[in-house]
């Protein structure tokens, strides 16, 4: 049998990290397996499964090699994890895991309240954690998100050409690719059409995926705007999932049935099947009870005559 | 005083007509003049008033003729109603408004089902309005608003020749723009930029607002689209009143708060000040009890430094 062509849009899941780790509940390891492993039934074929960080920091996120030894056992998922510094990865490699984000912010005040460091500090993390990557597991593929990247909610705008010089930084460093979060949700699709043209310019082929927030309604519109200049990955969490403290009611994280939906009906591959994807709600509603869950296209449904992967009129 | 610049994108709000027409509860008359004095004085230049229908049929809207009356007070405002038919016209010309806008249908079921008419019905009704205001009040504008241009919930697909074959007719029987409307929340960015290149090259310059809906999410990525390849006029509600009856909890008509904020951040200009826009929401609230009003914008307020007419890092 061939196998199905590859995508047009990677979708890289991060609710499970992204998610998990902004809402006060904590899911069970148990919860959390099912809900992973109906995410990759649905055909999510990258999902950010937990972070390394102090489970006195995060307890959401002790259980985290627990974590990634059940994802690894889903076939052709990239099972990554996010990693804020070199003992982090240390232990994400350990746990055997096939990715490694690091969060690095263009804002300087936005770097010392996040990761305590300042952005050459954290560049300098970036360079360790390379290095043990490239003795322990050279395999292992190591994204830089760029944090802030469109406004600051602690320092307001952020100059781009401190954002392009945060992504040669990265590259310089070693890592494989560098992506642009939206972490506060001030992005605008000019702005991301602009700021993504000379990401690709400056780094060229390593330029990751686009990082959007919905904190104002912009989330699918950014992406678009990212996809029209060249983007072909993007972040984004089942039912919304990771809520904006300062916007009750509004999520945070693009929805991905919503995204899924979009590039679909655009007539592009996700490689995700709307319907499982809707139907692995059941198995976060489960593990978070009470949690509000987002997400406009599986309260709507499928338009009448919708049909995956058909051209549409 | 020099007159201030011609907006680079003109917003035409379509709550009063549009959303209290969706909604159960009739706002009345004084609400309706109070609420449409507060988004005339946020900037917005062109509103929806009313609809020109029979009282029996939508008592919402059975004082049409007073709220124009009241719209025609407000300096620099293009007073806009709809007229189902040469008998609303006659009633929505009698009581002064500046311009009809006429709802055909793309989708031959659709028509019949909104209008009681065939699609050729429909075509020489309109031909009958145009020849009404030619005698009546020729300084009128007309615009023929595309109803399930992007699909039909009855009949699902609508073809892409037959919406522009509907704008070319209307546009022959005399109306001075067409537009196109997403009814029933179908449509993707992808098709929303073809089917307005292919208006723009079938009847040019009188191309008019894309009308999106938000009902799968897509609205904003919509109109961005639409902004594209032309669309300089977008229809919306405020709060996204027009509530869409199956998805419950989304709105179907896109949020005028968001749709501003994307324009302006992207460097537009609108006229309209958010600020101003917002506090407009309390007119809508205090003549609607109850009835939800959407919008991300208000809920997680103006990001940190950003200021209108500014150019945006």
């Amino acid at each position: 049998m061939a196998p199905p062509p590859a995508p047009d849009v990677l979708i890289s899941e991060v609710g499970p990290r992204d998610g998990l780790q902004s809402v006060k509940a904590t899911m069970s390891t148990a919860h959390k397996r099912a809900w992973i492993s109906a995410l990759h039934a649905a055909g999510l074929r990258e999902i950010e499964v937990a972070s390394f960080v102090p489970a006195k920091l995060l307890p959401q996120m002790a259980d985290a090699a627990e974590v990634v030894r059940h994802a690894l056992t889903l076939p052709g998922l990239t099972v990554m994890a996010l990693v804020p510094n070199l003992r982090g990865a240390e232990a994400a490699l350990a746990a055997g895991v096939h990715k490694l984000t690091i969060p690095v912010s263009a804002s300087a005040a936005h770097s010392l309240a996040n990761v305590r460091k300042t952005r050459e500090e954290m560049i300098a993390e970036v360079r360790s954690i390379v290095a043990l990557r490239n003795e322990r597991a050279p395999q292992v593929h190591i994204e830089a998100g760029i944090s802030t990247a469109f406004g600051c909610t602690i320092q307001g705008p952020v100059p781009e050409d401190e954002v392009v010089w945060m992504a040669e930084q990265v590259v310089a460093a070693g890592v494989d690719e560098s992506g642009l979060s939206d972490t506060t949700g001030m992005a605008n699709p000019a702005q991301v059409r602009r700021l993504f043209k000379r990401l690709f310019a400056a780094i060229g082929s390593k330029t990751g995926a686009a990082h959007m927030h919905n904190t104002r309604g912009l989330g699918l519109a950014n992406c678009l705007a990212a996809w029209d200049v060249g983007v072909r990955t993007f972040d984004s969490s089942q039912g919304g999932l990771g809520g904006c403290p300062y916007a009750p009611g509004a999520s945070g994280n693009v929805v991905t049935e919503d995204l899924v939906f979009m590039f679909e009906a655009m007539g592009l591959r996700t490689g995700v099947d709307i319907g499982k994807l809707i139907e692995a709600r059941a198995a976060l509603k489960v593990g978070l009870p009470g949690e509000p869950v987002y997400g406009m296209t599986p309260e709507a449904g499928l338009p009448v005559g919708f049909s995956q992967g058909a051209a549409h009129v």
